[in-house]
């Protein structure tokens, strides 16, 4: 067994199993103490919530209470493996909702016979929770699922491995583009891939300005063309008219790679196609479309960004929902809206041009960071993260409208 | 408002609102905590549980993870208020799980539109937990509910408004009995309430001797016998053949009364009826059907158990389900059987024979206390209860083979 597989399966078993556990918030000591939390004091908000139920927010822990839930049907880039096996990925996913936002976070794994039981299911206990964040649930059925579960909760319900990626990805593009003296209206897309991250990504960029005529996207059959009939209704919208049939036919000339797919599936050849000053995401995990070495070889004149942390410019979705969720749950915000990713993909693009703490220097082991090729997007351990994003999150669900309380004067100072 | 009541809100609202949250019990500090926590190093736990499903105990928190789940339909002495006016009481059982028996416990409120629709949903979610508690859900449908889910999952499934209350019941009264010098096998009962709790705890009694034909069960309708053609199938099994109709008819002469219904139902009058000797569990709560000081000044040669801590004897179910789901959790029974509660039973019979220890006395604000009239049931601190009940239903489950794993040899010493 590996030094590093042995270690992953050490830090789940010891010195407990899993990595979250419940605690309490209040003193439970004395019998006093168990009658103002129990009986008979708990009925007192009891009465309360049932006479108005935004007392739960007052009197329980939902407000700050995600559900990180899933049918291990997508699992990383493992595939269907069944709900149980999930589990450690959506409780590592609970920890980092805790470390990097204080949320509280419980994950909810689900079996079920059919989409509609899937959803019916996560309806049933959504009042237990201040919002959803779905999580490793494959295509097409997440669209679905996703959709129908917006429509029938008063809570945010967030599918991160499509929003999550889009609005990061967003983020780094629109700098990179910055970078590279280019604009997203212009560009030209190849999109490889075109499973529930791949489709979230473009139809962000296509909210943020990119033309849906200017993207290409491919599947394991290759251009995803207004010919084709094995298209379901998600493919369809970016069905091009197009005679252009392969990778290479899209890639040439193209601005903009992004990949959402596998590993190792462009060479230096595809990049060399490219226009000048290209901007090339390959996103697979953890293992990219091609390896920056690789495409920094083939020519000088790209910016690349991966999922990977031990490469510049890493996508990592941990940059976007701790903060989402922190700035929905704290105005109590009813669903997560265009007008909020949008204002995410700002916030995060705006810390990425600003002086680095020296703190994050430090986590990252350089000297300096600045805005261009190799830093079009902040780090994970940014402090400035939870501040900036929350609070932008938070403003543009009250000036949209879906907002039920407003914020403290104070917040996030 | 009245003092208490405003302690009490006080005391859900403030420092944060509700009294759980999630914590971490691993290092999420730097980089690597977070590659072994999630991406990459999860896959390797993933791939175990995969390949072999009985590793979610060993790397997630599963194993010490109870759900205390609800539809609110039957909340505390307040009734139907609905799922989310009851996660209040919901997170009050968590907070006591973890409390007394260092149980991690989540709340989960469901709302639903058939009782089948309540079955599904939590049988969907049951992957996550190592077991679930139901809890305040209205009879008869609670019968019904609980019985599908032990079917169809293979961790305990425990109704504590049921069983919970029949054990501590069962306890008690099996010591009483002891006290005056009867045994429950030639005792006449009374019982007033016919729901969840009363049905649980006569069954219950009758597995520890009682014979049912000596059961007298009353519900709104006065005595349930066999020429009434209103009782469903839970009360159908508690009709007896006699022309008794009242309350008066069958408490005389009868050698315990035991009540799970409402405040004050019964009279002075009404316990002089009964044999000498007799044993009086008033346990409606918070107000029993009769108080204490009356029925103590109607005879002098009962013994008494009520809900409440300000009199002796309080029955209360924190002194059975923290740590009969700890002996259930540790030997990963696949349910909790007959033979677990009654062991339960035994051992909180056991305790209370004992010599009490100082820290009791002293939270009980008591010199002593000994074995008799006034003494026949532990007190809720008591910290013998957690490794004594434990350990006697953790053996129970291993010897009536429903048991996945042994104990340590050293458990709970």
């Amino acid at each position: 067994m590996s030094d590093f597989r042995q270690q992953a399966l050490n830090y789940h078993a010891e010195p407990v199993p899993g990595k979250i556990s419940i605690e309490l918030t209040k003193s439970a000591e004395t019998a006093k103490d168990l009658a103002l939390a129990y009986s008979p004091g708990v009925a007192e908000p009891v009465r309360e919530i049932a006479a108005n139920p935004a007392d739960a927010y007052k009197y329980t822990a939902k407000g700050n209470l995600v559900a990180v839930i899933s049918n291990g049907t997508a699992i990383l880039g493992l595939g269907n493996l069944g709900p149980l096996a999930s589990k450690p990925v959506m409780e590592g996913k609970a920890l980092l909702f805790k470390r990097f936002a204080g949320i509280d976070s419980i994950d909810i794994e689900v079996k079920h016979r059919t989409t509609e039981d899937f959803i019916n299911t996560v309806e049933n206990i959504a009042d237990t929770f201040g919002g959803i964040n779905l999580e490793d649930i494959k295509a097409p059925e997440c669209f679905e699922i996703e959709k129908a579960l917006i429509e029938r909760c008063d809570i945010p319900v967030f599918h991160d491995d499509q929003h999550g990626t889009a609005i990061v990805t967003a983020a780094g593009m629109l700098n990179a583009l910055e970078v590279q003296g280019k604009n997203l209206h212009d560009a030209q897309i190849v999109c490889l891939g075109a499973g529930a991250a791949a489709i979230a990504c473009m139809e962000l960029l296509i909210k943020c300005g990119a033309q849906r005529e200017h993207i290409y996207m491919l599947d394991r059959k290759g251009v995803i063309h207004t010919r084709r009939d094995d298209l379901n209704e998600y493919k369809e919208l970016f069905a091009n008219n197009t005679d252009k049939r392969t990778l290479q036919d899209v890639i040439a000339e193209a601005d903009v790679f992004v990949g959402v797919s596998g590993p190792d599936l462009i060479t230096a050849d595809d990049l060399k196609l490219m226009a000048d000053k290209p901007v090339v995401f390959a996103c697979s995990n953890p293992d990219p479309e091609i390896s920056p070495d690789v495409a920094h070889s083939a020519r000088n004149d790209l910016i690349m960004a991966t999922g990977r942390s031990d490469f510049p410019n890493q996508v990592n979705n941990v940059l976007c929902f701790p903060f989402i969720f922190r700035g929905a749950l704290d105005v109590r915000a009813k669903t997560i809206n265009d007008e909020m990713k949008i204002a995410a993909v700002n916030a995060i693009r705006s810390i990425a041009k600003e002086a680095v703490p020296q703190e994050v220097l430090q986590a990252a082991g350089v000297d300096s960071l600045e805005f261009g090729k190799d830093y079009i997007i902040p780090k994970p351990m940014d402090p400035r993260l939870l501040p900036r994003v929350a609070r932008a999150v938070a403003e543009a669900a009250i000036a949209s409208g879906v907002a039920r309380i407003a914020l403290p004067e104070n917040y996030m100072q």
